[in-house]
């Protein structure tokens, strides 16, 4: 039975809109459909207009796969424009947002929003990050590696380990003072393995100059660290990327440096000060002292100076394409102190006025829905709308809850409806430019790999890889995951290996050709590069996630059943009746039928597929 | 079957939380509670804290009323606190926030949220409003009287109507030029009957000097209008109702003067222009030009200087004690001038200068969230969370789809759950602080009164009156109300007739004391003073809300279902059992019993009752 009102879809992609980054004043086409049999008598766009509603009459426009669009012009009058679905019969009247459809008048929260001269950067579309973690990718350059002893880090000395591929690593082994010899020439010299894998954006963890691995503690925020290959190397290796049509985005905390900046004894008003006088520490850790951002001389130093932190870097010969920001989440509050949203306002703007299309990327693990409105982040590390719900999906740990022991001992099974519940949180809100722009990753320096517990099979694991396209936004892929890299969960050092160069064996070819297929389909096919994204399946442990663009439609199955289950997929929501091939892009075989304009699938016990459907 | 779930609860309000306007630095206690035999093996209070996560562990506590309460002390450490509970059992994870509970990780929109350093207005704790329009009150000063042909609004000529009582009002009667004489005298003359109605509030329509009977088309901010007796009667009714322990609220409109306003001559840099060149009007309105607010004059003239239009009526020997802002939806927006944030920023922080408890009511008729978060409004004219819903669920044409002719044709009948729905999108954002706060309406000056309606008996306009109890909020009764007064829906006139002192009928008497139960039971309990409110059944036509303070429970139903219907009651959730007594507040009987912890009701066809349970 076709429930005609599960139907109804509109969303701010160019398949209902007619320009998603209009000028102001620009007018703008869009659109709702729904199946071609229903009641509706009239449909309205109502847009809220320098504050007060309006309702414009819709059209009613072609039939296209059994579904009927209904289209309206509206005004671009004011910077952000908000408006709704209102759709009539004969008894019901149905509201439809962001959320999907109401029978009662909803709140302007889920209102769709356009957003006017918006300057998305153009090249999210269809894009693929990969993360890298320079100090463990590929030494390029052994003249320029550390020294055993050369440095101290949180009273140890360094370590360089030259037997990295000799001995099995350990909890003790690769914690931040074990030294592989990384560096940006390493990075460079393996571009042509990245265009192999189909990545299309780098993003490397901090490069400034700093006495442990990670860098996040720093010491000069003008320099490259010369174990990395200095200034120069940066210029090289941006300049190689882009000839290879790759971005760079590079990875600072503005909220902390180490404590063995020369700030810390030169210009201590820079920093927030502990009761007793000394410098307060993030997440209360000493060696990481915490910029004071109601200091002017601060902010001309790090954002508004034409020299500044942020713009040197997104100048030639530098050119970067984006940053990401450590510790965005806490950045600019304490207690009596909230600044957070004037000095965001701040950053963003003076990146921006560098380089318009250059991507901001916030590390915030839980909801920043305020930080992701349009004038401030393009993104999130996308832990809280993506990766913390698929780990969790999966049968991992959540990331937060399990820091507190008696709610890590739950015995939960996350079921795929809180999936949907968790996911809708966050996307809900988000404009369609914002939401194109989440970067979408489920493993990182800061967390366990996905593939390296014990209860986690490669079929899992592909089932979590494969979701990164059932997401809207971007896929990154932690460097060595898409050859199964070893590990352990226990600590950080686990998560932050050398690369496996030398490795070629089943685990890792199977590993590489998920990802291989994932990133074809995620920069070939419209649906996955800038397509809408609407899930027709949520019961017990799995989810149908359909992806479109126009005629191009995908749907994308993941179980975490521990059976086969025959399920029922009302495919005629997006006027689609049956697959366009027995066979999944990952090669493996459907078994399927049809009924009343749903497809029926028998899913595996741990199944992941993604195909096409017409 | 008690689903214990079901009894989680927890508010903003004195009953779970220790203070509800701690200063920067405090700690208080927060709580929440659940029925006994809860499975909860670990209950945390969740607190975002400089925009990072934290879990505190919660204390096991007291059992009242078969309810279990667990504590715990929270920091008071920044201006806005957010936090939810996280309960464990066995195998899952219930985390409690503003929307309920929910099994999986919530967003932060619906967290618990304390205000350091907040002044709530004391009074709004069992403050009753009553709104006067003062032209068609009573008239206290023949002498100030406005003569025939005095003057022209909109082309009518003014005309003095010495016939309101002999001729039946009609809709050729009673509009903006038809003047009854009603004068601020009249209002002070007025104060006992006030009293013995049981009012504490009083808001007045707009009072400034005018050409029209509502004066929204202000010729003169520093004036009160001379037939309503001048500054001195001003003066002098504030005394009065202060001495007699009455707030006195004005209205006005800063958003746009009349036409007649001398500044349209002199000061036209005041006003936003058409392309043409001519003033923009309000809404069209080429009789009400708008302000133009990115003029730092008129901002200094309107709230920024000492003797601006909203500070002089705050002080002596005005005394005001809030403003009501007409129009607040659209003020300070035009398209490219998008400044309605910052300019109620500068308005709102403006007149808490002068007046640290004023009220702030912003009129908006929608969603207007972002107003309410503590920094800006106390209230909007609560259409959108209370009266919009409640005149629909009575069987009224929606107050904005109506306008929308297809829309208005649509024959649905507002169900419970939809009642449900839309209160919890309106008051599920607000701070407790700010919730306590909302002026509750359902008449105005602005739309037909709810009792001249056909369709409406007085039992279902009873119902609507009822209601008042059962939202968070400041009943507000329209003058005339609480006598059913005459009138007419089609047009404003009819929703403006002169209050009818010399109706003395049944139909009077028994609107009377409805609200004098009404106006009683507000006062004097603390359940509808400053209580919780919880909603027990919302089934079909039929809503069941609770109302608590500590030991104080009282339950209201309201049934628009056209026959009698026994439902069940799960007053086991908030602790009760059973009605205090078997007749209600008003006097009805009540046929009830009990059964496995919930209540038994037969509910007769439009009944509403309010009843003490415990």
């Amino acid at each position: 039975m076709k429930n005609w009102p599960d139907s109804i879809y509109s969303d701010g992609t160019l398949g209902f809109v007619s320009n998603m980054t209009p000028t102001l004043g620009d007018k703008v086409f869009v659109s709702v459909r729904m199946y071609k049999d229903s009641p509706v008598t009239h449909a309205f766009v109502r847009k809220v207009t320098n504050g007060a509603e309006q309702y414009i009459e819709m059209e009613k426009g072609e039939i296209c796969n059994d579904l009927v669009y209904y289209k309206a012009e509206i005004e671009i009058n004011e910077p952000t424009v908000k408006y709704i679905f209102v759709l009539a019969t004969k008894d019901t009247i149905y509201y439809y947002n962001r959320e999907g459809y109401k029978t009662y008048i909803p709140d302007y929260r889920h209102d769709f929003v356009i957003l006017a001269d918006h300057h998305r950067p153009d090249w999210v579309n269809g894009a693929v990050f990969y993360q890298i973690f320079p100090e463990r990718f590929w030494n390029g350059d052994k003249e320029n590696d550390v020294r055993t002893g050369e440095y101290e880090y949180n009273g140890k000395k360094s370590i360089r380990m030259d037997n990295w591929n000799e001995v099995p690593l350990s909890p003790d082994k690769g914690r931040a003072v074990d030294f592989y010899g990384g560096d940006l020439r390493g990075i460079k010299e393996k571009i042509p393995y990245l265009k192999e894998l189909g990545v299309t954006a780098i993003y490397l963890n901090p490069i400034f100059t700093a006495y442990s691995t990670h860098k996040y503690d720093c010491i000069d925020y003008f320099h490259v660290d010369p174990h990395f290959g200095g200034d120069e190397a940066l210029a090289e290796l941006s300049e190689a990327l882009h000839e290879n049509d790759m971005k760079l985005v590079l990875d600072i905390s503005i909220n902390h440096t180490g404590i063995m900046h020369p700030w810390t004894k030169e210009k201590e008003n820079l920093y927030f000060k502990n009761p007793d006088g000394s410098l307060k520490g993030w997440a209360g850790f000493s060696s990481l002292p915490v910029l004071d951002y109601r200091n002017e001389e601060l902010r001309k130093i790090i954002y508004k100076d034409e020299d500044s932190v942020l713009r040197k870097w997104l100048k030639p010969p530098y050119n970067i394409d984006g940053w990401r920001f450590d510790v965005a989440d806490v950045l600019a509050r304490n207690d009596d102190v909230q600044l957070a949203d004037e000095v965001w306002k701040e950053v963003c703007s003076a990146i921006r006025q560098e380089k318009e299309d250059a991507i901001i990327i916030g590390e915030h693990w839980a909801d920043c829905n305020e930080y992701l409105q349009g004038d401030l982040w393009n993104t999130p590390m996308n832990y809280y709308g993506y990766g913390r719900i698929i780990r969790q999906f999966a049968g991992l740990p959540e990331l937060f809850i399990s820091r507190c022991e008696p709610l890590a001992a739950v015995d939960y099974q996350m079921t795929a409806k809180d999936v949907v519940n968790r996911t809708n949180d966050h996307y809900n809100t988000l404009p369609q430019v914002i939401a194109d722009c989440q970067m979408n990753l489920y493993d990182s320096h800061d967390v366990p790999r996905v593939h390296n517990y014990e209860c986690i099979s490669f079929e899992k694991w592909k089932l979590v890889a494969t979701s990164q396209l059932l997401f809207t936004g971007i896929p990154c892929i932690y460097y060595g995951d898409e050859l199964g890299i070893d590990g352990y969960v226990e600590h950080d050092a686990g998560f932050r290996y050398p690369m496996c160069w030398d490795r070629d064996d089943d685990v890792s070819r199977k590993h590489f050709k998920v990802y291989k297929t994932i990133t074809g389909l995620r920069r070939e096919k419209k649906a996955f590069a800038e397509g809408g994204r609407k899930v027709l399946f949520a019961d017990g442990r799995i989810l149908v996630v359909a992806r479109f663009f126009k005629d191009e439609m995908y749907l994308g199955i993941l179980s975490m059943e521990d059976k086969s289950r025959t399920i029922r997929i009302p495919v005629w929501e997006i006027g689609a009746a049956q697959p366009a091939s027995d066979k999944d892009k990952f090669g493996d075989s459907i078994k399927w039928s049809v009924d009343d304009g749903d497809l029926i699938v028998e899913v595996p016990a741990y199944a992941s597929y993604i195909f096409e459907v017409k």
